[in-house]
Formats: C-alpha cells, structure tokens, sequence
C-alpha cells in the first residue's frame, strides 16, 4: 500500500519485500533468533533488516504504523484463522454426533432430572441434545466475524497519521470487511476480539463438559452404560484394575482453566483509561493459552463419541426400574381417558405407592383409581403398555424429543445446519484466497521491471 | 394451543382464560399473595384457581407442560423484552455522544497512550470512540435473538410430551422465530439464554467504565478539562469543599459486579450431568440483578454526558506541553523532505532531548539533523506549524482519526448504524405485536357462543 | 469517648444518646422510615434526630468522624458476629459428622478415584474425610480475626482528625484487638475484610459442594447406597415417581453464586487510585450475599446427613465387584511374599486380565506369576482374603486410613480440633461481652446526676 | 523411611538411592530427557532406573505409594518454598517503602478521595499505608503453614495402604508440622493448598496494582509529582517524547491474570465426586504462573520505589488549590470555638461558594458564619493557618495519620512486624534445614557397611 500511494519507490519496496521474504524463510527454519534487548519482534525485525540492507530503504519499513497497528492487525489474523479451525473441528464433531445418534435412536434408556429417573428417552436422543448445543455454539464463533472482522491499520498510536495511506486498499489485502470506524476505539480495547473468542470458548467448553460429566456417570460401574475405548481410558500407578476416563475429565478441567481466562480478560477491559495501555498485554496470554489448551478437545471428544462401547442391555435394563414409565401411564389417562392432568397424576401418585416393585401395577392403579373417584374404563394390558419403554418412545410425537419421527426431523434440521455452517466456512476461505490473490498481484508489480 | 389441539374443550379453556385473567388482575393490584408451603409460583396459581372454580377444568391447565416449560418460557420473554430496552437505551446514549462529539469536535486536547501525552486529537475523536464501542455492544444484543428466540414448549421435563400439542402455533403465539430443536438441550443449559445476555451487558459495563474513569481523571483539579454537573456529583460529611464523581464511581461498581454474575452463570453450567438441575435456579438471579443493576446505569451515563461541562481553554493548554507535537513534525519531515521514517525518529528524538521548554525548538532540530547526516531546508516556521495543535488537526486525514473529514465520515457511519439498529427494533417490536394480535384472535375465538 | 475526651460535654451526650435509643426502638419496630432524598442512613439518623431534638447538641453528633468510619466500624461488627456464626454452624455439623461416621466406620463400600473404583474404604472414612476438609475451613474463619478485627475509627476521610480522639478506647469499647496502623489503608481497601470471609465461605462451599455432588451420585438408583430424607427431597409437577435431592444441588448452585460474589470483591480491589471510592460500595452487597446465601445452608447439610438413609447391603454389594480388591492382593504379595512391587503389579494386572467375573481368582494368578517368573507359595485362601472388604479394611493400618485404628485417632483428632474452636468461639464472645460491660458503664456515668 | 521400617533392605535402599543421586545430577545438568510415552515424570524415572540397574532392586521404588503422594508432597514441598521467598519478598519491599516514608514525611500533598482533593496529607503517610496493606500480605502467606504443612505421604490413592509404613517418620524427615489428618481429603481437594497460595498472591496483587495505578497518575504530565527512573520507564515506536510507566502497567495487567487463575481453581474445586480426579491437574499450571508472573514483580516494585524522583514543589502546588485546607478549618472552628459539627460544616460549605480563589478568605467565612448565626471570635491570621499544608499535618495528632508523631508510631510499629516476620522466616528455614539433617543421616547409614 505504501508503494501504491507513492510513499515508497519501487526500490525501497522492492528492498523491504526482500529482506521481509529473507526473514519468513529464516524463521520457518529456526534459524532467526530475537535479541531480548531489542525491546520486541517489530524491533528486531527492523534492526536486522537495517544491519542487512542499510537503513536507506529499510528506515522507511515502519513508515505510517505503530507497533499497536501491527500488533492489532497479527491479531484478529490469528483469531480469525482460529475461528474458522473452531468452527470446523465443531462441524465435524456435530457429523459424529448425528451419525451416532442415528445408531442408538433405538437404544432405550431413563431420561434424568435431578440425577434421578425422570422419562423414558434414547441414547440417540441425548446425542443430538449434545449436537443442538454445539449448532449454537458455531454461530457464536461466526459472529466473531461480524464483530472483529475489521481492518486496524491506520490507527497509528491510537490517533490517526498525516501519511496519505490508503485504509481501503490494506482492508482488501487482508480479508477485512471493512476499516476500523474509529482509530482510538480498538486499540484501547485491545482484549475484546479476544474476549469475543474466548467467551465463544468457553460456552463450547462448559458443553463439552457436560458432555464429559454425563459420560463419566454412565461409565461408572454402577451405571455401565457406556464404556471407554482403551485408547481413551488410563490406568493407575498403585491398582491393576484401574480404567480411567481420563480424557473426559481433561476437558472438564480445561473448562475450569478457560473460565479464569475469560476472567482475566473482563478484568482486562475494566475501568481503563482512554489510550493504550500496556496491561492489555496480558490478553495475548490467555487468547493463546485458551485457543491451544481447547481446540485439541474438541477433535479428542470426537473421537472418545466415535469409538464408544454402547451397552444396550445395561440401559434398556433401568427402564424398567425406579417407575419411569409412571409420566407416560399419567399423560394416557389424561388423554385417551379424558381424566384431568390433576387428577391423573394424583392418582399415579398414589398408585406409585400402592404398587410394590419397579412399575404401578393393575390393582394398585384401581385402588388409587378409586380413592381419586375417578372411574375410567383402563385395562391391565393398558397400565402395562403405557409403562413399557419402546411403547412409550413410539407414543411420544411431540417436535424435539425422542420419538422416532422427531429424531428424524432434528436430525435433518441438525444436518443442515452443519451443511450451512460449512458452506459459510468455504465462503470466508475464499475472501482470505482473494486477498492473497490481490496481494500477489502488488508483489509481481513491485519486482517488475517497468 | 390446548383448545386448538382439542385437548381441552371450549369450557375447559374459558375457565381457565377467565380464572388467569383475574389472577393478573389481582396480581396488578398487589392484592395475590403467595404461600411458600406452595412450593412455587405455578402450584400457587393452580391451587387458587381449583379453590375458585373447581377441579373439573382447571384441572387440566397443567396439562402436556411441565413447570420446566413455563419457566424457560418465562426467562426468554423476560430477557427479550430486556434486550431490546439495552438496545433503545445504547441506541439513544449513541445519538447523544454524536451530538456533542459534533459540538465538540474543534476542542483540541492530548491524546494519550500509557496516561501519558501522545499524539494530538479532539475531544470529539475520543466520543466518538466511546460511540463506536457501543455499537459493537447493540450487535451482542441483537445476536442474543438469533442464538435464543426460539420456543422451549413440548420440552415438558426435557423428553417431550406425548399429548398431541402444536409447537408451530405456540412458536408464533409467542413471537418466537422456530421450535428449540431437542427438547433436552436448553432444559439443560438454563444458563445460556442467561449468559448470552449478561456477556453482552459485561462488555456494555466495561466500555461504560472505561467512559467513567476516563472523565474521572479528566476531572480530576490537575486535569481540569471537565466538570460533572452539579446533580451528577455528590458532597462529603466532613468536607466541604467536595464535589464527587460518584455515579460515574458506581458504574464502575457495577461493572465489578456484573463480572461476579458472569462468573456465576460460568460456574453453573459447567460440567453438569444431562437433564434439568435445581442448581440452575441460582441464574435466575444472577440473572435479574445483572439486568435491574446495569439498565439504569445507560441512562445516567447519557445524562452525565448531555450536562458534562467541558472546559476547552485546558485541554487546549496541554496541548502545548510534554512535545506532543514531536510525532507530527517526525511524520512530516518524513514525508514532505523524504527522510526516512527511522531517521526522522532518530533526529527528532534527539531534538526532543536538545530542546528547552515544552515543544522541539528549530534550533534543536536542526542539531539533531546535522548529527545523523540528514541535510534538508526545514523551516524555523514548519517547525512551528507542524507542532501546532489545530495544524495538526487538519493535516490528520486517515479514515477513523481525529481530522475534520474523518470525524464527518466517522460520524455519519455511525448515525448510519444507529439507525440500523432502531429500523430492527421496530421490526422486533411489530413481531411481537403480531403474536398478541393472534393470541387476542383466538382468546375471542374462546370466548365466543359459537 | 468524645464525652470522655471532653470533646463534647454531658449534656451533649445524654441528649444524642437518648435520642439514638430511641431511634433503636423505632428501627427495631420497623416504624423508623428512611428517606431516600437524604442520601443515607447517618444522614437520615442525624436530620431525625435534628428535628426531635434540635441542632443545639445533636449537631455535634457526627464530631470526629466520617460516615467512612462509621461504615468501616459497622462492616467489621457485621463480618466479626457473622464469623463466629459461621465457625459455630461448621462445629455443629462436624460434631454430626464425626457421630456418624462412628456409626458407619463398618459399612465396607468400594473407594472411588476417577469415578470408578479404586480400593476397599467405609462410609465411615468418607464421613470423616468431609470433617477434616471442614476443619481447615474453622482456620480460615478464625484467621480472619488476626487479619481485620481492628479499630478504624480516627481514619476521618482516610487522612486522620484534628480532634483530639482516644482510639485506644473506642478500641476497647468496641472488642477490638488495636486500631488500623494507618488511617489511608484500609479506607482505600474497603473490600478486603470482606473478602476474606467470602473467600473463607467459598472453599467451605466447595467442601460442601462436594458433599453434595457426592451424596447425589450415592442416592442415584444406580448407586443405591443411600436416600435422602422425605423432608429434604422435592417432587415433580409432571413425573408422579420424583423423589429429588434438591437442597444437594442448591448447595451447588449457592457454590456457583459465591464464587461470582467473590470475583466481584477481587475486581472491586483492583487498580484503585489511594483514597476511598465510590465503587467499593458495591462489596456490600456481594459481602451480604454471600453470607445470606450460605450461611444457612450448613445447617441444611448437618439435617441432611442426620436424617440420612444408608444402605449397608448396597455398598457392600459393590465391593465385590470390579476387582476393587485387587490393589490390596498387589500389597500383599509384595509384603508378605517379598516380591518387588513393580513385579507385583505386574502380575496381578495380568491376573485381573486372566480371571472372569469379578475378582482375581487363584489360577489366574498363578498363571499371571508364572509368566512374570515370580514363584511364591501363595495360597487359595490367602487370595480369597486379600480381596475380601473387611479383611482388607482390617489390613489397611496407616494413619488416616479407613482401618479401625486409624479412624479412632482420626476421630479423637478432630474432635480435639473441634472443642478447640469452641472454646476459641468462648473467648471470642466474652472479649465482646467485656467491650459491651465497658460501654455500659460509660453509658450510665453519662446518665449520671453528679 | 521403607528401609527403616524393614519394607526394603539395605541393599534395595543403596540402589534405589544411589539411582535417584545419578538422575538428580542428569537433571541438574539437563541430560535426563523424558520419554512422553512412558506417562509421566514418575514412570520415566522408574523404567529408566530399571533399564540401568534390573527390576530386583529398583521394582521396590514404587512400594506403598502412588503418584498421588507423590505429586501432593512435591506441590506442598513447592508452595512451601514460594512461601518463603514471598515473605522474603515482601519484607524486603517494606523495608524501602519505610525509608522512603521517612525520607518523604515533610512532603505535604493533597490526601484525595473519589479522585478529587480531600485532606492534607504527606506522601510519607501514603507510603505507610502501601506497607501496612503488604503487613496483611505477609500474614495470609505465613497462613497458609498453619493449613497446609502437612504430610500427606501414606494416602496411597486415597484409602490408605496395608504397607506398615511410619508417617511420623517421613514428617520429620521433609519439615512437615504433622501428619494429614485423612487419606481422602486433600487427594480430593488438590486444588486447596494452591489455592490458599494463590488467594494471597491476589491480595497482594490488589494492593501492588493500587500502588501502580497511583503511581502511574501522580506521574502524569497533569499530576507532575513523580517520575520513574529512566531503566523503568519506555519509549514509543511513532513517538519520540514517550516515557511511558510500562512496569506499573505490568503490574496491572498481572493481577487481572491472577485473578482468572484464582477463579480456575475456584472452578475445579467446585461439586467434585470424592476421591482423586484428573481435573485437577489443571490446578498445577494455574499455581506455576501464579508464581512465576508475579514473584519478580514484588522486586520491580521496590525497585520502582527505591529509585522514583519525587516532586516536592508540584505536590506542595495543589496544597495550596481546590479548597483542601476547609475541612480542617471547619474542624478547628467546632474545636477551638465550640461550635458544633454540623453548624461548622454548614458554614465553612458555604465559605466555599462565597471566596474567590483556592482557599476560603477571611471575608468569606465571617460572611458565612453570620448566615448561620454563629458569632465567633476568629481572626483572619486563624483563618490561613488551618488552611495551611504544614500546620494542618502539625495539627493531625491521631494515630494512623500524617501528622509527626504519628507517622513516628505507625514506622516504628510497622518495622516491628517486618522483624516479627524475618524471625518467622528464620524459624521455618531452620525446620528445613533440621529435616535436611535428619535425612542425610539415614542416607549415611544406608550407605555404611554394617
């Protein structure tokens, strides 16, 4: 840009490219090294380039920016470039996820509140209630984009310069949407792309650890639902018989270590005053920290969901435990015996009571029946049907839940969000392709000899 | 819906319409009190009405929902309503720190980096950065509809229901834009329509204290450059000389605050096991003293900032001390007599150094230039001129600084998006108007003879 | 003390006094009104007090002080009584616990690591080790005291009195150990003593969260090991069967709210300019809160555990499955047969692989030794017993262990430590009823005729 | 201790040893690489030692242990290190921030409140308030040894070992106070001992951030009462006059970091199941950059101090400005003339309104107390003296203020805790060094022949 507008010739461009391509190769080889007291990167790379060329062409380098736009604008291209590697490795988690949850959509299981049977549900249900979250979780990270996807250059210190640059021009070289409306605003809040991402993170996180949590439960022995595959289960230095499911409580803790940087962050943003200030320095630590400690889960969780053992009898078995179809009886009295909802569940209440064993039987059902006053004409093969699991799963019709129909909607609504979310994703690649294409095409200028 | 879906009859559904409609009334009056024994706010209204008018009708109203249902309806609509006030509030506070970044966009003034003088700006540049934050925050809070303006009924205890309800019709009855997609997910997150909103109002808090603390200081007897208005200050009990920027102060309390709410609304959705938790209550409050606490505070900034006196003389004096016209005048030899921009730092760093007084002498300079080498026909009167305050102004043409142009363009932009965002709210508002209109349509369908 | 330093006179203080009895009388039967345009409650008290009594003597009311003092004082009173009932309430519940695990030291259940089992514990030993993780929290209680029960009165504004006070008295009057070493200090920290009671009520609230998720995942059906008593358990609106253990996870919900209180308090305390600010108003609320929430729910948890169902059958159960005797087989072949531990190891984690069912069975081991080379003179039974719970527990010597011996030491420990903090609770209210002796009398030399 | 229980003989223990003493000097010399595949720290050690020395001997390492004891002794053995050298630390700053107060206790200043001009201070008194906040630090780090230096060897994973292994024995030989008291508990909570570790560095943080933000004002062009030293101030990449206050902003930036770690470990602590999860590892790389970022601060700190010019004449400047001597006036009038508070305050308040200029006239006043008709016998003399800088500080005579004897008491009170606290440190160091003794004496007669 600063060759196009005339501030440089052609030859200090020509020059700085150079030396700045020379560097690229040096620090993909590990070969250049930083002088700490060269105060920092920007520094460095100016004082190295100077000892190369001479500081005829290369004085010129940081014409027209502060280290604040070049800091600002590494960034956003690091958080952009991470938005996009959130929003896939959720993608294809979501694509396990509906998979799997087409697989088990027969497995009966006990739906739970309070950690106690609740209703009757399916494996495959709770699976896609996992996929509905992390759809949620993707449109935080796409709306990074709409926030943060701005061009800082031209800022300078936070006040503008009198160098006649061209913001429109660098806003296209970099895949930006549009420039900074204003040149003090984001550099003094410089944790907020940041924070935007991290916030993003740590709602994912707190899903993955749900997750993680309700597998670990149902990997307990006293569940024995699921089972680990070996290579995501651990073993212990002092008992021979130990599995642990280590990787799922790393996510839980990862999601405790993310919820401190977002704190960092917000304790970051509080209370400045106008201007940079160098505090916010700190927010590069937990952006990094928090990117790398977390997108690495997202794939471990997906494969912990790809090679899951699912134990159909173990969860089939606690259907008929703990009188779990006792909901389903209630709401088929009330509807096909046009009993009200009150007294309905009154009497299975007392019927629950009444009966002995894992689910209300004919009698006891009667005697509540009665005692509620309620004369319905129900038979012994009703009582037994309305508490029996699968029959329950199949009655069940209502949009969102675990019957066979709704599975199937979800599913499908599931699936095409994921579809949208990639087609979004190969759209904000080809803007980043574009701005390289544009780029190159200045740097062919620049080393031509015309 | 129930009537629609003839699960209850016309009678059943005027019963019950006409025993809420005189809860609500009673509710208005004060005169509805409840009873703690009654667990809860739904058990206390079914049990007043069955007092009232029987078992036989009222019996069904809690028919195919759960309280699970009526809750999470409760917390969307509260929330929705709540979103658009921040919006109309932000939205209004905007259009005032435009109006006086207008008038006030000749007040010439220091920027600063690090609280220390930097380069020149305006007092008008710096409101409008405080602008330019806040449409940032009108965006968190449009995003909230798109992630949570969705429908939770036939959740029931989050496995459905399989009385044969229409979630379709409950959707627009209630200006919802869809279903929720599995009837599990938000009944276990009952925390994340919560935090969604109270992140947004979070960032909201902190740009507002970064308002605050920044007038504090500029009010402060050594920086002189403002007066809080006589009823947006308070006094002391033991001086009497006091006059206090309290309610600034108290957005900064408040600020501490809502990071505390954050925190909690974090720490309640992490790890949990699937189904609904009682610990999630806990968001209810957090959730309603984030709201009750920040709402308010929008409105007393705006009227801090309509009243603030500004006191031009001052920030015009500073404007001449600490060599805040040094990066100019190092810009300017750069670009109008071609010296490198790292020569230029170098002579003028040095002249700084060299120079008496408050602003880099010609005499100075022209020492500096000879030591590095640098020969050019630099004016005694240049010096001055690129030193001066308003000079300075006006050469500053970069998109999104303090310069006459850029605060025009910046400024209509933003009014731009202003509008925008009370085109959407008017929109919201007409959707949620409809939604009345429909469920006004069939009440009268309800309670007609026919 | 101002009556004592003859900073006012007799009469003076005989009308102020009066006059803020009679004030306490109102307050008490809730007919003292506060005016809301009168700033606050000392404003409201001293222009009562005017208006009764004129200005003649009451206007001396507020000599020497600043309502910053009389916050300080008041916040200190407030935390110091609401200290002592916190170390009273954890007393109570660890005398219950430490009877209750005496009760339980013989019912054998499997030890948990990783939510899976580990090695042979009892009840008892679990019981005791929430007691001992209660135990640290009485410290942090107690060591709030030697940190902030001091004298700030004679502060003033934060920068002293010209009046000629006697802080060593108001020290004794009030129970305080010696007054505030610096006037500007902890006017300017005025979110410090607060924090570190929340601080000590959040990690007692972890402990009791603990507690809770424990004792949720015992009484799932699942688990089966224990049930919560009707009165602290809830049912559902819509599911007849729900028996839930509510007051567990409210406890985990007021552990999530805490922690939120307590990051408002650290970022209240953050970067303040010296001299006391507005903000800090705001750890009041988060101070009482925090206290309101919580301390009620430890006596919620000592009725939980003393009404607490334990299934013996069903933890006993458990200690047969899973190879849970396994790690104690290793230690005993390694000790009594003087094989090396790794090699031990070794062969019994074969072993585990070689049997079927649920434990090691004696040619699985054998197999296992021969093919690690270790030949020893093992028998059937002696393989059978080292699995076996009580032979196991009756093994397992080491000091804080679950074997007999080790839980009577532990248990003599902590109730040792437990009447040491009653009687430190014994010291701490007489040096109160001293401080109060003291004022009384002051108070009838001021009624005094003479 | 395995040896002199008889667990292991004498060859084992030589071996074992003698192994450990070769990997000690690997390590120190950075030749001992770790093999990720082998687990961790623990399991490399030990294949790596039976690669060298067969299984015979070194299969006995691992006896009556598990990398839970291993892994609590090494965080307790490091936090207790970190302890000391924080005290050592703060000591250290205290000591300078006492000289400098004494050096500084003639320079009257303005004390502020609410960020505006309240009462004459010193920045001597402001000094002292710094290093009695640091005196609080200081305790909750001597705190955590009364809760945590216990041994927590013999909890094997959780539930003890049936090895007949000495407690009271390894407690001695590492410097522990005593045993833990329960296998289970601090296994379940290893997040608790960091914690209470990281609370304080927070606290203190607090306070070293309030330090830097009134630091880094006072150094404001606008302020102009102090400037940093050259070595801790920096300059600007686009701005040649910049001298910007990095290391205070540090600071700052530092305890927004801290306080997100505090509140990861608040997080993993929260409603964990009993027993050993891996979540908390996570509370390792919380504590270790707790440690590590902030330890050499408290260093930067003093340093900052120990070489800050202050600027006696500009502080003086604003003594004189914004009516900073009217509270003591108007206390002088109640005190030297027997007017009461209130009327005083009335009167010197409207003094303020009626003089022209920065102190209240003599005109002013009589015009002032006439109004509130109070007769006075004033003189004009009177009137400037308690309004000037040097007599108010005379005036000041209670403790904890700025006047001279009293910055005399708190000095000598302050200094008086710095030794209380070397000796502290004297004595812990000691208990050390004794364990230290102990150990290599049993290491010596491992070694010996007979």
């Amino acid at each position: 840009m600063l060759y196009e507008q005339k501030i440089i010739n052609k030859t200090d461009a020509q020059v700085i490219l150079k030396g700045l391509q020379k560097i690229e190769v040096l620090i993909k080889d590990g070969t250049f090294s930083l002088d700490p007291n060269k105060e920092d990167v920007h520094t460095n790379i100016e004082s190295w380039l100077i000892e190369q060329h001479g500081i005829e062409h290369i004085g010129k380098l940081h014409t027209a920016r502060s280290r604040n736009d070049q800091s600002n604008v590494d960034t956003r291209l690091y958080i952009r470039d991470k938005t996009l590697e959130f929003i896939q490795s959720i993608c294809t988690l979501n694509s396990s996820l509906i998979n799997q949850a087409e697989k088990y959509k027969d497995y009966v299981m006990p739906g739970f509140t309070h950690h106690q049977h609740a209703m009757m549900t399916t494996f495959g249900h709770i699976l896609l209630a996992f996929t509905s979250m992390l759809v949620r979780d993707t449109e935080r990270f796409t709306h990074w984009y709409t926030l943060h996807n701005c061009n800082p250059l031209g800022s300078a210190a936070g006040y503008g310069t009198t160098f006649p640059i061209d913001q429109q021009l660098t806003t296209k070289l970099l895949g930006f949407d549009k420039p900074d409306i204003n040149s003090l605003d984001q550099i003094t809040n410089r944790w907020e792309p940041e924070i935007d991402l991290v916030f993003a993170i740590n709602v994912l996180m707190n899903h993955l650890s749900l997750i993680a949590q309700t597998f670990i439960l149902f990997a307990t022995p006293q569940f024995g639902m699921i089972t680990l595959a070996d290579e995501y289960s651990t073993g212990s230095s002092i008992m021979p018989q130990k599995k642990n499911p280590d990787p799922l409580e790393v996510v839980k803790g990862k999601t405790a270590y993310i919820s401190g940087l977002l704190q960092t962050l917000l304790s970051l943003g509080k209370a400045n005053f106008i201007g940079y200030n160098r505090d916010s320095q700190w927010s590069k630590y937990a952006l990094i920290d928090a990117v790398e400690e977390t997108l690495p889960a997202i794939k471990v969780m997906q494969e912990v969901i790809e090679t899951l053992k699912v134990h159909k009898k173990n969860m089939e078995k606690w259907c008929y435990k703990g009188f779990i179809g006792a909901p389903t009886l209630m709401e088929q009295i009330a509807s096909k015996h046009h009993v009200t909802f009150r007294k309905s569940k009154m009497s299975v209440e007392k019927a629950v009571k009444y009966s002995t064993g894992d689910k209300v039987t004919y009698d006891a059902l009667k005697k509540a029946l009665k005692e509620e006053e309620t004369n319905i004409s129900i038979t012994k093969e009703e009582v037994e049907q309305y508490q029996d699991p699968y029959i329950i799963i199949e009655l069940t019709k209502s949009f969102g839940g675990p019957g066979k129909q709704a599975i199937e909607q979800s599913s499908k609504l599931l699936k095409k969000n994921t579809n949208e979310q990639c087609a979004w994703l190969d759209k904000k690649t080809k803007q980043k392709q574009e701005a390289l294409q544009l780029l190159e095409k200045i740097v062919t200028k620049i080393y031509s000899n015309s």
